[in-house]
């Protein structure tokens, strides 16, 4: 993907790090200001979606999802803050449809995600007033992109046509909530297949 | 606003009518098929925020926002969709605080802009899959308008810099809505001034 | 019914009125004033639900739903306030599924249940300080009375054991809002058979 | 507490416990086991209320709260589930306002809250077809308590009369959920005194 975003002239720089480590996450933040200063549009979009019946979770399986879908979340966003703060950006959150909808065998999921939601509407209210942008995302429908392909190749043709959220489509929706004029900033929104059910 | 329109290279007819009245409703998207064609977005932003206590409301002030706010919303809602299906297009919505929370003396107005918002979430679901983009846009916040300019003009000082929603940062909002791609559509997104305490 | 009443040792008398029209509201409550005083608790459970493709409704289809729904549920509320205050008492509205989810072919039933929970809950902040208890209690399924089972005699049965909403089940929880401590009242609640999917 | 009981005439074993310990929750249902047989009622309450900007908030401050308000819902729900299945009963877990409205300084609180209220969403929806009646209250004001009413004594006569939830109250909600009949249960409601603006 760097070289992609390289070869179409722009500039990126790929730095692994566990987003549930504070001590990664700060790095991370580091190593971006030394190359590009503060940041000014912070985007938290990890969280495998994992599913299980209730009584065959063990006490991992539900707090690694929270802590890969909630805590890194409150990490990234509080070393975000830190360094964007006072002069201002965005910083969006990826949700889910289980952020506000919890079914079985999505219960673990979901908690995660609706403590990540509520995450941000607090974020939001507290850091808005000081010029900081956040943002939650609720992504409702399969993203057309590897990874869902890869593992169920057979889906993307059974939902036809745009039935799978275009990757681009995404970033479009993220880029517009980065540039609203902050007389008129949206703290949620929902993106869904013109097709899908809900 | 038609000057303005036109000054600014663009073409604009103002028509008269009643959004409350069906064949009012009817005449309007047949004066603007008769210059334009079908429809391609198309925005309900009626609406008068009216207030008073319960027990002083009389039958015609609860149901004369019903009527506005979300009576003429169905019309507008079913004429545009007569017109736009199958080709698809865009229709929003234009919601308020009060369509998700009903704090009095709001009472009346809060329960006519639920039921326009439930009537947007149904159409959304009705006509998405068909390829109609059906948007609630909730306004949270003064609008930095003429109207209430003119009847508070205290309030927009009082609120400070970027402190009302603008009009073109509100129009940007809904121009993204219109300008999604069908695989990431956005059913409903909250817009409010980033010092808005909610 | 009134006989079971009176043969199990109450006491009713049945009212016949149109709960859309305010002279009529008004007369049931004062024919209850004269033989009863004033009420203690009054329910609000008007609400036929139907249903029909948007584009096939006409406007009295919308509209009547709404003046059933919601309207009614208007008039009889601040008929109650009006007689209810300053003693107090309870005011319960009858919801639905539909009340918080919009789906086709029901988004005109949608909207006015949407409508009415707006309104209990604006009833509830303004009248709940001054002594009266204001509930909204939201149906989801099918209930296990005359209606229902005489029109889809087979759906009982389909159902299994309990599949259906119970009316001595359902009065209970009314009986239960209306018995509650001021300390501690309820606005809300669901109520749902335990095999309901939702 | 457990000599009141007594003396009223119930029986009561206190256990000490660690909530957020898998062991430690086992051992208590295993000691509730002994001496009762499998449970028939179960309520999670934990969870302390603590408020910090969010700037402020360390690793361990935002985890805790999590594990004591989130997952030691999960560690009792669990246990709990396991050992009323299949004879069923009631399980209810106490929300709170932040349960569904993150405000600062209570981001982190909100936070574990609406992951609370996501598993016993999630719990009602897997377990409720199987007997086990799930539920959730959320508790929205000061309750009436030797906890606030030491800490903040000057409370109580501020808030007035039956200004704060009274503790029998919420108990009668609670008994209310669990005796109500199958074929309509709740799953969520809230309790305010009648005088809390909310």
């Amino acid at each position: 993907m760097t070289e992609e975003i390289r070869r179409a002239g722009g500039n990126a720089t790929p730095v692994v790090a566990d987003a549930t480590a504070a001590a990664d996450v700060k790095r991370l933040f580091d190593a971006a200001a030394e190359r590009a200063g503060a940041p000014v549009l912070v985007v938290y979009n990890a969280g495998n979606n994992r599913f299980r019946p209730l009584l065959e979770m063990d006490d991992a399986f539900f707090e690694d999802l929270w802590r890969l879908c909630c805590f890194g979340g409150f990490l990234t966003g509080r070393e975000a803050a830190r360094r964007m703060l006072p002069a201002g950006g965005t910083l969006v959150f990826t949700g889910a449809t289980a952020s506000i909808r919890a079914r079985p065998p999505f219960t673990a999921f979901a908690s995660a995600k609706a403590a990540l939601r509520a995450l941000a509407h607090g974020m939001a209210r507290e850091f808005g007033p000081q010029g900081l942008h956040v943002g939650h995302v609720i992504i409702d429908g399969g993203i057309d992109g590897a990874r869902l392909n890869r593992r169920f190749p057979q889906f993307k043709e059974a939902r036809g046509e745009d039935g799978m959220l275009g990757i681009e489509a995404i970033a479009d929706a993220y880029w517009h909530l980065h540039t609203q004029h902050r007389s008129a900033w949206t703290l949620e929104l929902d993106l869904r297949p013109f097709k899908e059910a809900f």
